[in-house]
C-alpha cells in the first residue's frame, strides 16, 4: 500500500509517559510497504509486538528490492529491540498530531526526501514539547531542576546546550556532503543540499534551506529556499513569517549575492545582489535606474519580487535606494564547498 | 534578622584554593531568617562545621512557614555536605567582594528575584576568574595547559566551551517557561521573564533582560531591560555601556519592534518601531514627520529617548532618517512563546 | 639545522588510515636543531622508532638551553609514546603538503609564533578533511553515519558541535591572558593578542587575528589583522577573501573602532572610527567634509584606504556618505580585558 511518511526509529518518553523525541535513521516518503490489514492496525495503535516486528522487518527487506528504498538500519532496529523502538506511518500528508510524527516530518526535509514547504507541518509547534537538550540526553524542560541537583549531589553537572522545541539537525541528520561550522545553528528541519557550507553566522531553521552548492553565513528563517550558485552573506538577514517579518514566504533564485549585514523582505529571481549592509524590505521604495545612470522609476520593491538579474544598492551619494541591471555572475569559492 | 542576599551552594576552586564559581539550587533575596549570633559569626567568617550545619538546616526549614521562601534543596545540600558546599550571605546590598557573593547576586538576577539595575554590582568584573568551562568542569584559565597535556596522554580530550569570566545561566539556573536556543548566549544574570524565547541569533547579558513574553533575536547588552510584548529583530544591536557604547543605560518599552540588523543608542517608549537595518545613534539627526508627510522639524534622537508610539526609518528616496507617529501594534506569535 | 616548523604531537586516523587532525603542544617555528642525518631522514620517512624517539628526546632537552624553546610536554610524549604520536618537520616554509603539516601551521599561529598573512598557507583546504567534532572524539564526516546507528543502539548518543574542516582553536590552543566566550566561534589558525577578548558575537576564521588588546565583537575574515586598541563592535564585518568578498586583504590600525552592525571593504589606518550601522565597501563613493562642515570632494572609499584619523558616517539628513577628520580616541575598558 500507498504510505506518506514511514519511519522506525528510537526515541525518549517524560516523567508523565509522553513523547519527547525520536530519531529515525531512515525515514521514507512516499513509499509502497507490503503491509497486510493486521500489522497496519498494530502499527497504527501501537501494539506491535515481537514477533510482528520481526514480520514487517521481512516486509522491509523485500521492499527493498522493489522500490530501492533501503531499510538496513531500520530492520537492525527491530531485530535488536532497543528501549523506545517505535514505528511511525503517516498514509496521508495531514498536519502532524503526535510528537513522533512531527519528528518523522522534519527527519523527511534534512534527509532531503522533501523541499521545504512541499509537505504539511501545521500546528507543528504543539506537539513539540520545550526539551532541555544536555549531555545527559534529551529531558522535559519542567523536570530539569531535580535533575541537576541530583548531579551536583553526585558531583556530577549537567551541561544544557538548548532549551527547545527544536533539535539540532545533527543530532538526528548528518546529511553527506556538507559542512556546518557550528551546528547549533542549523535546526532539525533544515534542508541543506549537496554542497552546503553554513559558516558560524549562518543559520537555517527548519521548512527552510538551500539547493546545494551554497554558502551560508547568513540566517535562513523558516519557510525560506534558496537555489543552487547562492551566497548569503555574513549576518544577512531573511525575513520569515513566523516572527516580525511579514506575510510572504520568500524564495531566492540561484547564482545571487546577498552582502554582508545586508536583508531581504522580498523573493529574488537568479542573479541578483544585494549590497553589503542594505535592508531592502517590501515597503522601500526603489529607484530603477538604467544602464545610462539616469532614474526611471520609483517602485515598492515588492513590484520586483522575484525579478532576475538586479543590482541593489544604496546610493553613497544622495542616499537613494536603487536598483539596477546586474551583468556581473557570482562565483561560488569551490574551495570552501568541497567536502572531502 | 534581615538579609539582603543569602544562598547555600555547591563551589570549586583552583589549585591556589581560591573560589572558581558556585551554584545555589534556591538563592534568596531581602528574606527574615531567624539567625543567631554565633551562627551568623561562624557563617560570615566561614567556620560553620557539621553541628551549626543541621542547626542551620532546623533554622531554614522553620523559616519556611514563615515567608514562603522554600529551602528544601538547601536543606538537603546541609545534610548531606558535598565537597564543595558553602553558605553565602549579605546583609546588605553592598559592591561583592568575594566570588561567592558575585554568583548569589547573579543567581538572584537569573531566578527574577531582583531586576537588572535593582542590585550593586559594582566592580564584579575583579571578583570573576577567567575560567576554562569544560566537560571536566570549570578551571581556572591559568591551569588548564596541564589539564589539556594530561588528558591527551590518557587518550581522552578537553571540551572548552568557553574561556570566561561569566558562565552560561542554564550551568546555574534554568528559568521555568523559557525557550532559549543555544544557551551558550544567554550570560548567569541574564532575567528572562516568563514567556521569554531567545532565538538562535539572540543574546542577553548579565544584568539586562526581559519583562516576558519577548522575542529576543538581537543582542541585548548589559544594563538593558526589555518591557513585555517586545520583538528584538534578528541580529539588532542595542548599545550597552560596557564597550564602545555611551553612558545612557537603555531601556525599552512594551510592544516595540527592532526590526532585523537595526540599531538604537537611544531608549525607546512603548509602542515604537525601528525600521530593519536601520541603526539609530543617540547623534543620529531624525526628522519628525507629522500625517501628512510634511516636515516637521530635526531632533537630536536622544530628545526622543523614551518616547511612546514612534516609527524611525530610512526614507528610501531621500536617505534622511525620520520618525512618525506608529499605528500600528506589535503582537506576538504566541505559537512561539508556549514552552509547554 | 635550522627549521621552518617543527612538531611532536598526538594525532587520529580515519578508517582508511589517513591522517584527521594532529595536536602539538609545543609548536616551534624556525628553530635550529642538532638533527644527525638518519634522525632527520627517519621523521622525514616517517620510520622512527622507539630508540629514535629518545635519541630525539635527548636531542631536544639540549635544545632548550641553546635557543630557549622549551619542549617539556613533547619529551614528555616521546618518553610515553602514547597511540596516534607524531612528530613533523618542514625544513622551508612551503605550502603545507600533508594534514599534519596543515594542523602544525595553524598551530604556530594560534601559539602566537608567526601573524596572520605571514607563513605560506596555499591550498590548505585541500589537506584538510571534514571531520564531525564529536564528544567521542573527530570522526571523519563520511563515517558518521556508522558511529551514529551503533551508539543509538547501545543507548548512546553522538553530539555533533561542528561539521568542519578546521577544528575550534580551544581544542588544541589556548592561548594565555585571552577570553573567548563561545569557543566554536574562533577557528584553529587564529592569532588572539594578549588581552584580547573575542565576546559572543564575534569571530576569528583561521589566519586573522588580533594584536592584542582588543574587544571583538564582530567578525574578523580569513588574512585580516587588527592593530592593538582596536574595537570591533556587536555584528561588525569585516571582508575576507575567501567568499563574496574583494581581493584586498584588509588590515585595521591602532585605536580603530567599528560600531555595531558596521562594516569595511577596505583597509583603516590608526584612530578610524566607522559609525555604527554604516557599510563602507571599496566601491562606496564617500564626501569628505572639513572642519567647517563644508562639502569637500568625493572619492571612492578605496581611495581611503589606510588613512589614519576618519571618521565614517552616513548624514543622517542628506543621506550622504562623509568622511570627517576623527578628533576622538577609543579607548577599550580595561575591566574587560584582565583576564585574572
Amino acid at each position: 500500500m500507498k504510505i506518506a511518511f514511514f519511519g522506525i526509529g528510537i526515541g525518549s518518553k517524560n516523567k508523565r509517559n509522553e513523547w519527547l523525541e525520536v530519531w529515525y535513521p531512515e525515514p521514507a516518503y512516499q513509499i509502497d510497504i507490503d503491509l497486510n490489514e493486521s500489522l497496519l492496525n498494530s502499527i497504527q495503535t501501537n501494539t506491535i509486538d515481537a514477533s510482528s516486528n520481526l514480520k514487517l522487518a521481512k516486509t522491509l527487506s523485500r521492499s527493498e528490492t522493489e522500490n530501492s528504498v533501503i531499510f538496513d538500519e531500520s530492520i537492525k532496529l527491530l531485530e535488536n529491540q532497543p528501549p523506545g523502538l517505535t514505528i511511525t506511518l503517516m498514509i496521508e500528508d495531514k498536519p502532524p498530531e503526535t510528537t513522533p510524527e512531527c519528528y518523522l516530518k522534519l527527519h523527511c526535509l534534512s534527509h532531503r526526501l522533501v523541499k521545504p514547504n512541499q509537505i504539511n507541518l501545521d500546528g507543528i509547534f504543539n506537539y513539540l514539547k520545550t526539551i532541555a537538550w544536555t549531555n545527559h540526553g534529551p529531558i522535559d524542560a519542567t523536570e530539569i531542576d531535580d535533575v541537576i541537583t541530583k548531579m551536583h549531589l553526585l558531583g556530577k553537572r549537567v551541561d544544557i546546550t538548548s532549551v527547545d522545541k527544536f533539535p539540532k539537525m545533527t543530532d538526528y541528520v548528518v546529511p553527506p556532503s556538507v559542512r556546518i561550522a557550528n551546528t547549533s545553528r542549523v535546526r532539525l528541519g533544515a534542508y541543506l543540499g549537496e554542497g552546503t557550507t553554513v559558516m558560524h553566522e549562518g543559520f537555517v531553521n527548519f521548512n527552510a534551506g538551500t539547493e546545494g552548492p551554497n554558502m551560508v553565513e547568513g540566517r535562513i528563517s523558516a519557510g525560506v529556499f534558496c537555489a543552487k550558485g547562492t551566497d548569503i552573506g555574513g549576518g544577512a538577514s531573511i525575513m520569515g513569517t513566523l516572527s516580525g517579518g511579514g506575510k510572504e514566504t520568500i524564495s531566492i533564485g540561484q547564482g545571487c549575492l546577498l552582502g554582508a549585514n545586508s536583508g531581504i523582505g522580498i523573493s529574488l529571481g537568479d542573479n541578483c545582489i544585494v549590497e553589503a549592509g542594505l535592508y531592502i524590505t517590501a515597503g522601500t521604495i526603489v529607484s530603477e535606474v538604467d544602464s545610462m545612470h539616469k532614474e526611471k522609476n520609483l517602485k515598492k520593491a515588492r513590484e520586483l519580487s522575484k525579478a532576475n538579474d538586479l543590482l541593489f544598492r544604496r546610493n553613497s551619494v544622495s542616499g537613494q535606494v536603487e536598483c539596477l541591471r546586474n551583468k556581473s555572475t557570482v562565483a561560488l569559492n569551490s574551495d570552501l564547498h568541497k567536502s572531502n
